[in-house]
């Protein structure tokens, strides 16, 4: 059994320790938190609990990883601390304030030899896994823009997640996990062109509206979009291709469509039949040149970071989420950032 | 009876003569038409035909409108020697291939007195008119960011629409539209910056994918989607507010939803009730805090921009579409080309 701590058991530590429950091939054996709270209701849950100035002791249990899931502000501390007493670390995303945290949690890592790994579990969402289908399949031909969006309808954000100085806004709660599943759908392509706005509607301190847009090398456009406040819908995602489209309603990837041009069809063809609604040039095509595929099944992928992680800590395999990964992530922030603040886009080669 | 002569009696000339006719206020007296088989159809439609070269013979009718609804390239030219006969001018949009050509139309009217103005009769769509209403009227508070889209499903332009020198492609064929509803959103605003990508996806000459992003001095964005290609549904209109969203789903105006928060609810009480689906930050609010408005009905506004043209040649009211209107479209189409041939965003006092 891979015995894990966890620092921070807030909502996302003890989303954590259900994880590892579920898992079956790990257990929790040590909880650190500043809040008496906290500590209680991992006392009740069976653990050693450890309060903040215990850190030195938390050290002394017998761990193969600990989880650093405290808010973003603290994260490159308790990370650096964790590899130096000797531990590999899994860490909430963001990981750090900024670049230069991170260097500082490399430097560590590279000294120590400890690795540190980032969660980054929507990589298995099943929508992401049904839209990296479509486009390396090229079911759709190739794809020129894609449209991510997230809408949250109460126009929060909770506790530190809505103050700047401990790390909170929408663009490192959210756009982390977005940016993220956008670098991982082209490995072999760089982002050349960043353009952000960030405003803040209903929260004072942070951003609660994003809307980021990505310019990869191979002249993709991937636009992320980033609400906390939107009360009617917009599906999650929306993908344009030279063949087809594709639309996903929500994250459960059982909602959407793809619906492509038949492949014996040729693009010339398409003038010949149609009405003329709403106008000349944007009718619709007659239904006799389409085809709707059905939406691939990704079956059950809630476990599958967490089954990773396991197999590397057991030395099964890599760790997924790399440290090159991070960085290129982290420079995408900062970026962003520049972009909304200068209102103009950034030209880069992350 | 207002007597209108048309030149140019393609898909748009003979989309004019329907209008005439039904208006029951207004005639067709003559046609001029480079292609032998539209003067044919003029003919059979009861019309005086004339040929490019008989246009001095054509403006010896009597006449108190010429319509202007040829290829792009052409309209300045025939706009302006309209106007030195002594006619009155509507004019397809956009009225001329740039700004210059855009000026000697206009020293043409101040010379001559006579007026010229342009076919915009999408200020009294149903979509664009409930957009407004809601906007006005402040129901879903102060709005931020406002999506406007329109997608074809054939992936063409067809005959000079898909050509450049023509004065082709979908920026000027449809985003001169929609830029036109966006200006009379906010009279008394400027758009201050302008942010364009323009793509040839299935066409080869011209843009047939445009994404243009307006920024208001009243900090709105508002932002313009239009694709030649597209087999998945899209909404027309996505509107978000600071009390809640407006969906409109196509341009009937008569799908879609109002959702805001119940006028009594303080924006504070939405952290106190909701699940935590997909996330703390992104969950639902509870329906105890939503309510849904009915769309409001803008009854049958088919005949509205004619109307009011009429209207205005017998002396009874002001020409809609003003000059002031069409030199901001011309800048803004100017200024959108040069964001997108430069990958930057352009600061602009439009």
């Amino acid at each position: 059994m891979i015995r894990v701590g966890i620092i921070g058991y807030g909502y996302m530590g003890q989303l954590h320790k259900k994880k590892i429950v579920q898992s079956g091939q790990a257990r929790v054996v040590a909880i650190l938190d500043k809040e008496q709270r906290r500590r209680e209701e991992g006392l009740s849950d069976g653990y050693h609990v450890y309060s903040e100035k215990q850190l030195e002791t938390f050290f002394k249990e017998t761990m193969d990883l600990v989880i650093v899931a405290t808010k973003i502000e603290e994260r490159a501390y308790y990370a650096t601390q964790a590899m130096t007493a000797g531990f590999h670390v899994l860490c909430e995303k963001p990981v750090a304030m900024n670049m230069k945290e991170l260097e500082e949690i490399i430097a560590i890592s590279d000294k120590t030899g400890k690795k540190f790994t980032v969660h980054q579990p929507r990589r298995f969402d099943r929508d992401y896994l049904i839209l990296k289908e479509v486009i390396d399949s090229h079911v759709i031909g190739d794809v020129h823009t894609i449209e991510s969006r997230v809408h949250g309808e109460r126009g929060i954000l909770f506790g530190w997640r809505g103050r700047e100085k401990s790390g909170g806004g929408l663009l490192n709660d959210w756009g982390t996990h977005l940016i993220d599943q956008y670098l991982q759908l082209f490995p072999e392509e760089k982002v050349i062109r960043i353009e952000c706005r960030l405003r803040s509607i209903l929260v004072e301190d942070v951003e609660d509206y994003v809307e980021l847009n990505l310019t990869f090398s191979n002249n993709v456009y991937a636009k992320i979009v980033l609400t906390t406040f939107a009360l009617c819908e917009m599906p999650r995602w929306f993908a344009l291709g030279n063949r087809g489209t594709l639309r996903l309603d929500d994250m459960t990837g059982e909602n959407g469509s793809i619906v492509r041009l038949k492949t014996e069809v040729d693009v010339e063809e398409l003038s010949k039949r149609g009405s003329v609604a709403p106008s000349l040039t944007l009718a619709p095509l007659d239904n006799l040149y389409k085809e709707k595929i059905p939406l691939p099944n990704e079956g059950d992928t809630t476990m599958c970071f967490w089954n990773s992680l396991i197999a590397a800590l057991k030395g099964e395999g890599e760790f997924l989420v790399k440290t090159e990964d991070t960085i290129r992530q982290m420079k995408i922030l900062e970026a962003a950032r520049l972009s909304s603040e200068t209102n103009q886009s950034v030209d880069v080669n992350i």
